[in-house]
């Protein structure tokens, strides 16, 4: 598997959530035997107006659907920020068998920030590759983050005028 | 609030998903200053073939349609089972003001069995009733479960004829 083409097709994805406004995260779900996206997503909870709407649940939704059924066989999810518990948690319940993530989540991360939800005994835990391509996907979020601050100044400046 | 009249009312969402085969979990989303219920669900993860068709999701998915936005304020989630990691996530990232369920679920309960993620500095935690209509929650799955085995037992013994 090229980890980084596939984080890369993420990083395309979390673009697409930022020209909407929305916090940029994006994944994609891979059918390891043949290296085929069978699922994509990016964050859309504003948009989509549902708390659901994360890239990891979009992402496994389009794969269920292709494949026919709730369980992931031979998938790899790739995410460009670490899934928080309601994503890990659906990571679980696909038994996807390997997940990618790129940068670390310390206030909603579930996969070693707030916790590792792996370490617990759940019936299905698979291999976790953490910070591929991390800078990239850190990077993605913080220019968000600067240019949101940036327009909400704006708005106070003129608001003040 | 009348615990007990919502429970019922996810019991009886809970003896849907049985009556399609599927285990029997219901949940409903409640307003709590009206009492009305804005979202209901049951477990369809074999018939809707996705892994995310957990009762809780379905009922809160419903009830982010139905108040328009990912917020939902003001509102409680009854659900007849212990939520997993992914639905006990989506209580967070809803912000679901109160969290009250039947049974425990030892497996992948993720509100005090396996873990209890509300202990962990995520930036929402409700307040949680546990245990409301136990035994009754606990009935609709035992029985189905038991109800599962008979059927595999016929199956065998007609194949074996």
């Amino acid at each position: 598997m090229n980890d980084e083409l596939y984080m890369r097709r993420a990083l395309e994805l979390a673009d697409k959530a930022a020209a909407l406004g929305e916090v940029p995260v994006g994944a994609v779900v891979v059918k390891q035997a043949t290296g085929e996206i069978v699922g994509e997503g990016f964050n859309r909870r504003e948009s989509g107006r549902s708390p659901l709407a994360h890239a990891e649940l979009i992402a496994i939704a389009e794969a269920s659907k292709r494949l026919g059924g709730w369980r992931l066989v031979d998938c790899a999810l790739y995410v460009t920020l670490e899934p928080c518990p309601m994503c890990a948690g659906a990571v679980i319940n696909s038994r996807i068998e390997r997940l990618v993530y790129g940068a670390s989540d310390p206030k909603a991360g579930s996969c070693g920030s707030v916790i590792d939800l792996f370490m617990y005994p759940y019936n299905h835990i698979p291999p976790i590759e953490r910070g591929i391509l991390a800078e990239d996907c850190s990077k993605v979020l913080s220019d968000f983050f600067k240019q949101l601050r940036i327009s909400k100044s704006k708005q106070k400046q003129t608001k003040a005028k």
